[in-house]
Order: structure tokens, then C-alpha cells, then sequence
């Protein structure tokens, strides 16, 4: 049984996180910290924790003492606050980008800041990265459209099937957080598609990152936010340099995520569909259909706020902890 | 020809405003201030407009000279602007709930303001008052559940068929303003029905002044945030005193709105659907089922940002100047 | 450890079904019947249950065989099957309306359907006949409107504080179900809200019947779809018969439902709302605020879809099977 | 002035000609045909054409006689429909895909259809072919993605600036017509995302062949459906072979367009959006913004049912006869 707190847990990641720490059989006590809400109960900010009997407590990151800290804060927060808690042997789990970039060079540039404390970390996808996780202090959790990206593009790069991925990605509200801005605007976004950061997100750098890890492969990259509450849909259209079948290219998906317990491959004839795995930890991939131009596609969904976010946290945390990885996250989609 | 301008142009109702003014055959030069935006073009605002040579211009009220002004101000500061106005033989058509009431100490209790200079209006609902909105030179625009939920009790409050009047409203989001809130955030309305304002919207006031003077009735009314973008479906129940039809009741409502033009009394068989009068200037009103308790339901449908604002305001406008009622405004639904 | 099965499991109950009894730790074996999908797995109707091992089979409904059938078939269809399960000792929960009405000419006039087969069942709403259900082998699982209805309604009728409830509730469309229609095609039903059923939906009698056992209480009831998935928020407006307050009003149902694990009474300053119980079990119940008129406003908010209907379900054939009631079902809502 | 009428006027393609033609100042009569709906009014089918006093009359097409036809009918029922009007000198816009394509083998294969009766036709984007489209008696209407996708890679093509296009589009839900569907189900196509006809859009090679004329380019093209009644965002993914800014590309379609007034080319710092061109003609094209791998996006939005159905058969009518290319189509889009 461990001691776990959130750091920041006002926002929808903190509140995710205690959806699942509620039920963890493992998790003995839950501090959530927010100075904004301090002796609140969870529930006035995360109506669906009703019931819970769990109050926001305004503490110093450097007073807060439990196994294992997620730092829910914004980028460029983390790094005032994680090493402390690293040099007081506390286990984190960070779900900003501060920790995510092998090259600071490359974070300074794409989220204009100075990186004022790097330290090692794992990048927290279990379905890459498990072994190293289970021996890390500092886990960098990462973002919601690198983690559907990702996962659907690496096996093409590691078989140097393709040169080039075009990732076109559509993402639900949620993702720009809980506070209110003209783009999460109801009449702005509602019955809309909005393109934006069409060539400069900063998830492409993390996605190019991870990718080049597996093979030669650029990465093009441009989200869209659509009228959805949860879920990326993330369409990855390359070109295959071989003339292979579809049949072979799910071949090398279902070799590649055998045994992960949260990539389901599906079969050729479905397509992934954000309810299937809406408030589940799933990445559900699929399609590998081939046009005339030799073009692949392939197509993967998660829920932003838990394979994006708050759910892969927990996994990791798990495999940190030596817990079972599914823990906590053995729930499926709320579909319709 | 006449010259337009609009107070505070940079929000829904000025864009609305500006899209009837825009093709309306009697308006000769379109002003329109705003503070924060002045020098840029309307269209940076309000996408829709793009093509249109206008901007924003930064002029104090006093210096605003036409033939009329629509003052699309906050509540409390239309009375700041409108008297120098009047003064000045400007005809103004206020959008804001400052000159809506008879009875200056229901505004002040239910607006918690002072009110500082009131002045003679006449409430511009014009399928009620046409005779006193042509002699006027101040209109009060009505409120958008108010045109909805007055246009649908009167003919029951008339012919003294009821005491009682329970009115609930859903709106669209739109009726929140352009500025987002934590109400009109994307996650927080869509997928969802919130019920507001419960027993205290300040719209009650209005519509309970509006019916009384048809006969004894008491008003409730509780509104709701619909995930919709635009309109106000709006449910009166209510008991009826007599045993009529369904039959005698919407005769009765015939008989009230004939040669109304904007009101679209429906057939038995037919329910009113927002998509039918999304974008225009229409209300329509039908139903007029009784149940075995002796309720009846009426209901109508609306566009919050037209009829029940810069719709109903270039209507008042054309009755003020003696133009045709519907010029600029014989424009049907967006149905689907 | 017990066997179950549902008859008509390719619909919307039936796919929530499978997701509570897939990790309910009494249930041995599930079957699930369907004709049209024989053979098929499952999560090629109901995508979220993807990787779960389990095939539609058609079984003819006098082959099933195990403890418990949930019965999600058809108003009328139920009839013809409910009667030789109950004969072969087989628990049953039934879904329809076939088995809900203490007096069948009610059924039989609102259904338009003659009963061929008038059984004892026990209403399933375990608020109000936890006891009954204990010992019941037939219960008869409550409608979606009725269950948010009536557990609104019934501690103002049975503290005889008022002689009529007006009900307007706002339902998600899976309510529909899962067969596509004319009022659930997304062009008709988004960015709309559709009133139907003005005062004859077949809801009506259901909640009359058991509001009436409480008090002497006339029922006014009027359906509206939102553009919403899942979920019913109901607003009961009614007039208090006595001068009392909310604190008191909020007393009497906070006693009502002391010791139910599902219902949550909220806090006057709270306001119920879909996302905090969707996907999930609990009923939640506030507002309690009283007009200028003596009209009172309670609101209630369900998923239709959980505890209006599989999640009910579940939670009855727990109370009928000694298990624990919230086996299951002990999971929040899915916010944002 | 003109008689017109319209063979197959119960869809939404029929109700939105309907919209354009009631305001038209060059159109006599019109004569809307469906056989299912003979002797009901439009407005019955169509509600926000309440007040229009027409019938729909089941005629059939060899009986009509008007100076123009718009074939609003499936495709493989033109080519039933069309020769016989225009051996009787009767104008037609089809709107189908029977006379889209140059090369009839292209069609038969796509749609899987034999072509019983092909016919010279103009192929209807009067951006391109305005002249043709003037001496034209049959001009086949283009499809609702190819009108979004050709207007946005023709200058790129015509520039040999590309080799190939990716055409990533996200239609609105009335795209799929006004017919239930397990796609156009609310609990289906809500809150979600769903890709279709991943690379077999029959679009395809209608984009396919218009690119081609222009430049030696090869088309990819996938549709999503997102949950938007109206609308088509397009996004046109594809490498520069020179090294060219995004000034220089803008000044490109700036030329490209000059005098096509439902085209707007927007400022470098806008994003086209729905809102937009809601219920209007236009086609908003912007964002040439170029990444570091040479990718240039280009995104447009135009809305399905106008630009991409009967607006731009309007527009081309509106050529055939010599009336002013806007008429009846001057009207902005509705935002928000």
C-alpha cells in the first residue's frame, strides 16, 4: 500500500487521476493538493467524485510526503518543483512537457522557456519504454497527441516501411484543459472544426523524438479540435517504400503490441471509433488500407484525458510500483 | 435612406446586427464602435462577415451622430448612453434590460442596480405594441426568453383561460454572450442540460410585467443551457380554467397573430423545431395538446440572437421609420 | 457464483449489461441471445466490449437455462417470454414495460397491446421495495423517465406537500435505442431540442401509478430529446401546499433516502448535471428552490442508460441474489 | 424570368434549392416532384420553408416542362431522367455523379454501375469553367468533397508546385443525406469522429480527374465524419518541390481568384471555420503555412449542402441564363 498525491489536481488530469485512485487497491492515502481550493471537498470541482470524502489541501510542493507525487502542472511549473521531490527520493510521475525531451535545446525552442533543472527521466509509454519505467524515480507521462501518434506510426518506422508520416490528428475539447478561452467556447466550437497550431504544436517535436528512435521517418504533424468532449481520432497517412499487403502490415502491428495490455490491433475490416474507448485506458489501432499511390493509412483513438493523460499515469505509476499493470484501469469504453 | 450605427458592435447581437444592416435596402452608411477592436475590420470578429468593408470605430456615444442607434450595451450602462441620445433626436432601440420596465423598483431589485435616468420606452414587441413602437423614439428591445415565453402565454392570458403559467425554457449557448465563461466551456455544456437561475432569472420580471397586462396570471420560470448553438425552445404548462379543445385554442391563437408576419401559428400535427427558424427573424408556436389533468403545452421556438434580439431590433427599426416590416429580414431557416 | 443470460442483447441494455456483469464477481458464465447477430463476438455491436471472449448465440428463449435472465426485449415481447422462464424457476428482470403496471387496462390502453400473460412481478426501483425485491422472482425493471421521475417526486407526495407534479424531462437519444430513426438521424436531433409525446408518452401512467401510492397526487408529464448521448435530467415544477423552506424541503429527501447507496442528495448551492453520473448508477437529486408563486423546483439527473435501465437491472438481480447492492456498480461518473 | 422545377425535391438538396429559388428575382414558377410526398406541402418535408405556398407533385420527368431541371436524384437515376429532358431542349443541372466524369470506364468502376447514357456535360465549378458553363444545356453538378478539395489544390497544381495532394476532409453528418443510418444515428456519430471509405471514396477520382487537368498530380483523399450538421473542412496536405514562402503561395490563389466571388482567399493569419460559410456559398481557403519538412497545408471550408450541392447548382443556373452569378446566393454565413 502506498501513499500517493497530486500535485495540481483541481484540473480534468487531477481529476481523472482520482477517479482511478479511488478505487486502486493498492493506494492507501490520496492528498490532492490546489491552492485555489484549499478545504474544498474534490467534489465541488469534480462533480462526478460526489460522495468522496476527500478535501483539496493547499501544501508546498516541498511539504507534500507520499510514495509517489503526479506534478498535474503546467509546463514550465514542473521543473520549479520535481527535483526537490526527486532529492527527497519521492517517485513523480510529471504530466507537463518539462521532462519529455531528450535534447533541452529542442524543449527551449518549441515551448519558449529555459529549462532551469533538467534531470534524467523515462518517457513514461509503457507499451515502449515498461522495463526502463519499472527501475525510474522521474517518469515524464507523455502528451495526449504524441501518445495516439506514436503508437500508431512505430511499427511502420521500425520496419522502414516509410520515409514520411503526415499525422492529422482531431481532438476533443477536453484536451485544452478546464479553463474556459475563446477556442473551448461552445458557440465557437460547437458545430465546428478548428484547425489550429496547423504547423507549430508542440507535440510534434515529441513525436519526432520518439519516432526517429525506430527508424529514419520525418514526421508532419497537425491537430484539429472538434466538437467532442473526450478522445483524439489521430489518421496517419504515409507511403509505403515496399509493396506490401495490408494483411502484412497488420501482421507487423499485432507482432509489435502483442502482450501490451492496452493497444488493441483491430481487425481489417473495423475502423477505431472514439467510444470504444472513451474514459478507458484503450488505444484501439486499425485500418492499414492502401490506396492507389501506395498510401497507408492507418487510424488510431484513446481518450485524451486517459491514455492522453491520467490513465497512462496510473500505468506507469503500477509498473513503477511493481503493481499490476492493469490496476485500477481494467475498465472498458462507455459507448454509445 | 437612413444612417445606422451600433454601440458596442463587437459582440453576438452587433454581428447580427450588421448582417441584416448589410443587405437592408434602406440603410445608407453602418457604424460601428468598439473600443477594444477599434481600426480592425468587423470581419476579424465576426467570420461571417468577411468580405465586408467596415470597422470597428472607437467613438464616445456622445459622438455618435444618426439616424438611429441600436445600443448593444450590458445591462447598466445603456442608461449611461441613452439619455444624450434621446436628447440629441436620435432614435435609439436599447438591446440591454435598462429600459424594458414600468416599474423602476422591480428593475433595481432584480437588475441590483440604481437605475440613474429613466426615461419613457416602449417595449418593442412589435406583434403586441406596432402602433406605439411607430410614434416611439425609444424602444426597449424584449429579453430573449421573454419573446419567446410572452409570444406564447398571451393568447392564453387574454382570453382568461389560465391563472398560472409554467415556463420552461432551453437555450442555446449563444445567449450567454461571446465572452467565454465557465458555463459556455465546451466540456462543461456540451453533452449536457443545465438548469440555471433556477427561481431568479431577471427575465421572470419581464415576462410576468408583459402578461399581466393581458389578465391575472402568475408567472414561473426556470431556464436551461441546452448543448445547442442558437435558439430557445420554450414549454408552457399550464391549467386551463375552462374545458376547451385543443381545436378552440389554436384558433385563438390564430385569431391573436393574424397579419403578425414573423409569428407561424402551427398545425395540430406539427411540433416547432429550432432548425426552422435558425437564423431568422420567425416564431413559431404550436402544440396546444391537453392532457388528462387539464394541462395544456405550448410551445415555441426561436432564434435567441434574431427574433429574440437583432432581428426583433431591425423590425422595431423598420416600424419606427415606416419601412416595410420585413425588409431585411424575409429570410427562412437554416434547416438541417 | 451464478449463470446469466440475456435475451436481446444486441441492443443498448444489452451491451451495458455486459459491461457490469463482465466485472461483477458473482457471475459465472453470461450468455447473450440474438438472433440476427448469431455467432458474431460481441464487440462488433457493442465496440467498447472489444477483447471480451463472448458470442451472440441464438438460443430460443425456452432453451436458456440459468439463474437469472434479463429480458431485454420489446414492450409485447416480453410477454411471451417471461412466463415459461418464471415456470422453470428462473429469476427474471424485465426489461419492458410488459410487467410494470399493477393494473393491466392501464397497460393495455397505453401500449395499445392486449397482455396475453398478466404475471406478479415487483417494481423494480429498490429505493422503495428493496424488501419485495429480496424475495421476488419476477421484477419488472422501471422505465428510463419514470426512474429520474419518480425518485423526484416522491418524498414531496408522501409529506403530502403537493397535489400535482409537472414533469419536463430532457433525455439523451440513446434513450431511442439503437435502430436508427427519423428523430435520432444527427441532422434532425443536434442543435435541437425536440418536445414529443406532448402528454401521451407511455411513461406517464407508470410514474402516475407509483406517485400515487405515496399521495394523493396528480401527474403532468412532457418528454423532450436533447442533443445529448446519454442521460436524463428531469425537472419537476410543483406548488407547496405548505409555507416551508428548502432547508426543510432538503430534510425530507435527505431522510428519504438515507442508507440508498445510489441516490445522492446534493447541497442547496448544487445543481445536478449529466456528466456527474454518466455512465454510472446514481441518481443525483437537488435544487429544492421555491418561487415567488409557492412553485417549488426539483431536479433530478440519471444515464438512462445505468439507472434507467441495465445498471437498475443489476443492481435489482444484486438485491434478489444476496449479493452486495453495489457489486458492479461502484464506479463514478465519467466528467468531463 | 424562368420556370424551374425540381425532380427529386424531398432531400436536402431539394429543400436547400428550394431556400435559394423562393427569393430568386428571375424565377417564375416553381414545380417540385417526389413521388412518396404527392400533394403535401414542402413545408411538411422541409419546416423551415413554412409559409411557402407549394405542393410537391408526383410527376413524372418526361412530363415536366420548365426552362430548367435540377436532377436532385441518386446516382444511377439520372442517367434514366436526363437524356429525355435534354432532347426536349430543357436545361439540366444534375446533381448526381452520372455526368461527372470524362471518361465513362472511371465511372462505371467507382460506381458500380453501368452507364446507360452518357452525354457531353460540363463538369459545374464555375470558378473554372464559367465559360463552358454558359453555352452548356447539361452541367453536372460536382460533389460536395470535390468542391472543398479541387478549389484547394488547383493553384498548387496549375503552379507545378506539387507532385501530390493528401486530402484529409471532415464532412458534417448532413452530407450523408436526409435518410436514417446506423452513421447519421446521434449515439453513433455524436462525440465522436468516424473515418469511411478510407481510401474508396468514390470523390476520389472526380478530385482526381479535375487535379489532373491542371498538373501532373496525384490525389489521396480520406473522409471523416464529425459531429456538424453542415459543413466541409478540408485539409490539403502535400510537399513543395521548391522552396517558396507562404506569401508567395497566398499571392498564387490571390491570382488564381480574382473576380470569383464566392471564393475568399483569407489573410495568412486566419484559419477558415465552418461558422463562416454556414448556409452560404462561399469557399473560405487559407492557412498556406509550410513546415519544416516542406509540407504546405491549405484548408478550406465551404458548406455541403451550398457550395458543395445546390448554392453551386444555383451559381450555375444562374451562368446558363445570364442572370448575375449572386443571384439569390448574396447572403453571409451564419456565425455563430
Amino acid at each position: 500500500m502506498i501513499d500517493v498525491s497530486i500535485i495540481g489536481a483541481s484540473g480534468y488530469t487531477g481529476g481523472e487521476l482520482l477517479r482511478f485512485l479511488k478505487n486502486h487497491s493498492n493506494v492507501n492515502t490520496i492528498t490532492a493538493t490546489s491552492r485555489q481550493y484549499n478545504g474544498i471537498n474534490v467534489s465541488k470541482v469534480h462533480p462526478h467524485l460526489r460522495g468522496m470524502d476527500l478535501k483539496f489541501r493547499d501544501i508546498s510542493p516541498e511539504k507534500v510526503d507520499s510514495d509517489i507525487v503526479f506534478t498535474a502542472t503546467p509546463h514550465g511549473a514542473s521543473m520549479d518543483i520535481v527535483p526537490n521531490l526527486i532529492e527527497r527520493d519521492i517517485n513523480v510521475v510529471d504530466l507537463s512537457g518539462d521532462y519529455r525531451f531528450d535534447d533541452i535545446d529542442i524543449y527551449e525552442k518549441w515551448y519558449n522557456l529555459k529549462h532551469s533543472a533538467p534531470l534524467n527521466a523515462v518517457y513514461g509509454l509503457p507499451e515502449i519504454y515498461k522495463d526502463k519505467i519499472k527501475d525510474a524515480n522521474l517518469v515524464a507521462n507523455p502528451g495526449c497527441f504524441p501518445t495516439g501518434a506514436i503508437l500508431a506510426s512505430l511499427p511502420l518506422a521500425k520496419e522502414k516501411l516509410v520515409e514520411t508520416v503526415i499525422i492529422d490528428s482531431k481532438s476533443g475539447v477536453s484536451g485544452a484543459g478546464i479553463k474556459p478561452t475563446e477556442a473551448t467556447h461552445y458557440p465557437n466550437c460547437g458545430d465546428n472544426v478548428i484547425p489550429y497550431a496547423i504547423i507549430n504544436h508542440r507535440h510534434m517535436p515529441e513525436i519526432q523524438q520518439e519516432v526517429a528512435k525506430f527508424g529514419d521517418v520525418k514526421v508532419s504533424f497537425t491537430p484539429h479540435l472538434v466538437p467532442v468532449i473526450r478522445g483524439i481520432l489521430t489518421t496517419v497517412h504515409t507511403f509505403l517504400k515496399e509493396d506490401v499487403t495490408s494483411d502484412y502490415v497488420k501482421e507487423v502491428y499485432d507482432g509489435f503490441y502483442e502482450s501490451k495490455p492496452f493497444v488493441r490491433i483491430l481487425d481489417l475490416d473495423e475502423i477505431p471509433r472514439l467510444s470504444a474507448v472513451r474514459g478507458s485506458n484503450y488505444c484501439d489501432i486499425g485500418c492499414f488500407q492502401i490506396d492507389q499511390n501506395g498510401r497507408i493509412v492507418v487510424i488510431s483513438a484513446i481518450d485524451n484525458l486517459v491514455k492522453g493523460a491520467s490513465g497512462q499515469a496510473i500505468q506507469n505509476m503500477n509498473i513503477m510500483f511493481g503493481f499490476d499493470e492493469k490496476e485500477a484501469l481494467d475498465i472498458v469504453g462507455l459507448h454509445p
